[in-house]
């Protein structure tokens, strides 16, 4: 039995959202058995009437919420009895729970699961990796997209093993291809810490490192797994999202501008609900923390139930797809190199 | 009379494009003087023909071309005689003439141009600001896109003075809204530099400051100005175009994949056609060196003869805007508040 825990009382659409994704989590997976924190009575309540295993489903009553511009360091000193912070809790206690899945405030999850759950032995600090989906129907993981923004070229070189061993153990992808975020494509680009970034990578066992990316082959499917400090991985994920998000509206403007564009848009209403259900975030899950010595999920603050299932999904494989041992294996290999 | 060099051996397109776009270019502004470089036979028969007045045209033989993968520092010892390096030596010399254009290596013409130009009094490198258009109609300004990336928190400042008095003097936006790049939009977010630039930001006289931006906002129209560091304002940059550029694709392989989306496309062509033209750099000319004592503009490596035309009229604004005198004024200030 794999057991996670879901924090349903984080993100815009808890708990609702939260409950509705871990009961269809529950429906696809037989094995696995959730923990569900926040208030009781309230997940009772939206728990009538559903048809669901009670032997898989347990409530861990936690009657505070952490709110999301509420200072990390105060949620961990002052929020002890929030769903977040109970399910953190639980989750370094109990050896047989294996992650945790939450969709509230990022900096207080970071800083508390760096705090409280432990790193796997030789991880500097956990990263997070998100994922998008590419335009050729494949992904692509961006490691790290905000937990450390003052980096070494050391933590680079952590973030390609942790992000291929994911990519591999939860997505089935075989030798990932890991490129290095760049400003330009050959090897001598980029400031101090990609320069010296390079060559670590390069001389790095057990991964596929294929050079440098620039920014704007995000998308192209060309690379599996993308590595970067915090700062300049948030710019490009959000960047990405953004000016996609953008050219969408952009789109449905226009398109309500003219009876013309209404016609021609109908014959493409298929086509068009493929593509904003290709660019819907939600059908990708969340992002992972990965180098914790127990799996992390962070949903999106608007994830909706299909997003939270995903979450646990994500949280499940790297469970079953063993990525702690993983990248434990990977590490062990480059330190008996050095 | 405002006197430019147009080099017109630098780019995908170069020479036709170059010569065209400086044709066009010579039309639109009477009091505007144009001095080729390039191979002096090529360029006579490619203006064989045409139309123009040639007392506002000049060529200045040059036999070499710099190629886009040469190393900038064998350009500058070796390529004396090429296309961008006796623009960029007449630009020196002549004190007639306020700026030039080159669609060649970026890596080249930053260095060669950063060395024999000299800098504004103060300014300590310069800096690119290429502009992107938003989705309201307006523009923004990312000031550095990559000329510098190993940076402290006074350069984030020039960055804001000269961006500004750029926006100001060569696109008439008033008291343009300077936002810094970073990872949240509240004050304590970001890794050192951005910590520390906050501060000198808002304490900045003569800008107008706006505070932290994310970067999914870029083309919200929120924001005249993005100051950043190179290496993640390239990220900013060619991530946003990327992925305009991919879904654009994606929408076009889409509508040829079926009938009714062909018959939908034919409906909607007018406003598919206006949004293709509204997202095509080429309408918005080059990217401004900020910092050099005269103008250089760089245009896109695949710059067509538009591109080219926008180029020249940005260098041509930034001499009847007063850029140059603006930013050294803006300088003052901030030095005697100090």
């Amino acid at each position: 039995m794999v057991k996670i825990i879901v924090d349903c009382f984080g993100g815009d659409k808890s708990p609702d959202a939260n409950v509705e994704g871990s009961l269809a989590a529950l429906e696809k997976f037989s094995d696995l058995s959730l923990i569900l924190t926040g208030d009781e009575n309230i997940l009772k309540e939206k728990l009538e009437g559903k048809k669901y295993d009670p032997s898989r489903l347990e409530i861990l009553h936690a009657p505070e919420v952490v709110g999301c511009d509420e200072k990390p360091t105060d949620v961990i000193r002052l929020k002890k009895e929030s769903s977040m912070m109970k399910a953190i809790k639980l989750l370094r206690e109990d050896d047989s729970i294996s992650g945790m899945v939450s969709a509230g405030s990022t900096g207080a999850l970071v800083a508390a699961a760096t705090l409280r759950i432990g790193r796997i032995r030789g991880i500097i600090r956990p990263a997070f990796c998100p994922i998008l989906p590419t335009m050729n129907g494949g992904i692509v993981g961006i490691c790290d997209s905000g937990a450390n923004v003052d980096i070494t070229a050391d933590y680079l070189q952590q973030y390609a093993i942790m992000a291929s061993a994911y990519l591999e153990s939860v997505y089935g992808i075989e030798h990932p291809r890991v490129a290095l975020l760049n400003i330009g494509t050959e090897e001598t680009k980029g400031d101090d810490l990609r320069k010296t970034a390079y060559p670590l990578l390069e001389s790095t066992k057990g991964i596929n490192f294929v050079g440098n990316m620039e920014s704007r082959d995000l998308l192209t499917g060309k690379y599996d797994v993308v590595v970067c400090d915090g700062f300049s991985g948030n710019v490009l994920v959000k960047s990405t999202e953004g000016a996609c998000l953008e050219m969408l509206k952009l789109l449905k403007r226009d398109i309500s501008s003219s009876i013309f564009n209404k016609i021609g848009a109908l014959f493409m209403y298929k086509m068009f609900m493929k593509e904003k259900e290709f660019m819907n975030y939600q059908n990708y899950g969340g992002s992972i923390l990965l180098g914790t010595e127990k799996t992390v999920v962070k949903g999106h603050g608007s994830s909706n139930a299909r997003a939270i299932e995903k979450c646990i999904e994500q949280a499940y494989k790297t469970k079953t797809g063993g990525l702690s041992e993983r990248i434990e294996a990977a590490l062990a290999e480059n330190q008996k190199a050095e």
